[in-house]
């Protein structure tokens, strides 16, 4: 068996692919999604982290049906990302307060700022509240700032994915300004990372080689079966 | 009966609402969606395209169920918007361009270049594929400019709604940089427009007038039952 045949074998491609990504990982901006009702809206959500390289997420479980993954929506995003599930967001951002995050609130009042308005130098973590009932009053009394994407029209307010990847495209932006740089992992950070995400590849490339041979036998259906939804 | 009980006549804040969004409005950045599948997408982009001001949006018709609207996603956002639907992308393109559009069009490759990169000074039409097939060729032959919105992470794009609001908001900042402004509505154009607008308004009041005075009534749950759904 040559080595490019060997399962446990990552081709250069997809480990530079990896390097590549992890270089643009960060921890120091992060988002918490709170008790959304809609799965896709989370999902939507998590790709969209994972394409900014944003690679911990916060969900807080509300009241509805739990978190649930979404393959065709999420891109399998989540395996690439930490997603931590929290029971209160009061717990959550607590938490977050603790390790020097400020909380970015998505909320229409008064005080609120646009969000070009707000700055990114430091550990951010964005809240996005409820779809109906938006930003919870716990996670108010926590904010550090209020804010909203200005409406220049009828609706009041974005789908919930929208306004998160807007809030984050203009994040990274901002960080680039104003940190010099969006990826910030420590050196041991993105080691521990690198490895990890080798190891998920490597048996991603095992599930796909394993199909591939099941494919040429005599069709049974379940390798092919495993793979598109296990 | 007094003025604000009558619901022909149009509250002041309601008025100025309908001024300031007006003003906010444009028709020289627009946006064609290219056969979506999902409903919700095209739903979730109207919305979009309300929040930031785009006026007019083209919807290309794919061999899929037809563009359905749906009020809790777009919530009520095309009754605020020109909804162009055309039959081919060729048509609708080639319609656009003689108008003097720039087509800039969401595809990876060799080619493209980062939606940063690109000039908003001109009329541009932002062109979004199917989302499993993307751009059609005849887009991609008719287009001024292919771009990409950069991809840090694992996933190979973002949901095509959450790529239009990235693009759109991104169009609407550069707009103000190279324009000096986003909304510009002709005031000929503005006036037929606020008058529309004030029309919608007055009935829209009216509708809700009448659900008023049918919940007093003993329930028939007829004229509640048009306002949600009719």
């Amino acid at each position: 068996m040559s080595l490019l045949g060997d399962p446990g074998f990552l081709l250069p491609e997809r480990r530079d692919r990896i390097d590549r990504a992890v270089a643009e990982r960060t921890r120091t901006l992060t988002v918490v999604m709170e008790a959304f009702c809609d799965p896709q809206n989370v999902n939507a959500v998590l790709r969209t982290c994972d394409a900014f390289g944003v690679q911990e997420v916060h969900v807080v479980e509300g009241p509805m049906k739990p978190y649930d993954r979404n393959r065709k929506i999420s891109q399998n995003a989540d395996k690439w990302l930490d997603v931590v599930r929290w029971k209160s967001s009061a717990e959550c951002l607590d938490a977050l307060k603790a390790r020097g995050f400020a909380v970015y609130a998505t909320h229409l009042d008064d005080g609120a700022r646009p969000l070009g308005a707000l700055s990114f130098a430091g550990k951010v973590a964005l809240v996005f509240g409820n779809e109906s009932r938006g930003v919870s009053a716990e996670a108010l009394a926590r904010a550090d700032a209020r804010y909203v994407i200005p409406m220049r029209g009828f609706v009041q307010s974005l789908n919930v994915s929208v306004a998160a990847a807007v809030s984050l495209a203009r994040a990274v932006e901002r960080r680039e300004a104003e940190r010099g740089r969006h990826g910030d992992l420590a050196e041991a950070e993105a080691d521990e990372l690198r490895q990890r995400f080798y190891g998920l590849a490597v048996r991603q490339r095992a599930r796909i080689a394993k199909a591939e041979r099941a494919e040429t036998r005599p069709a049974s259906g379940r390798a092919l079966r495993r793979i598109r939804h296990g």
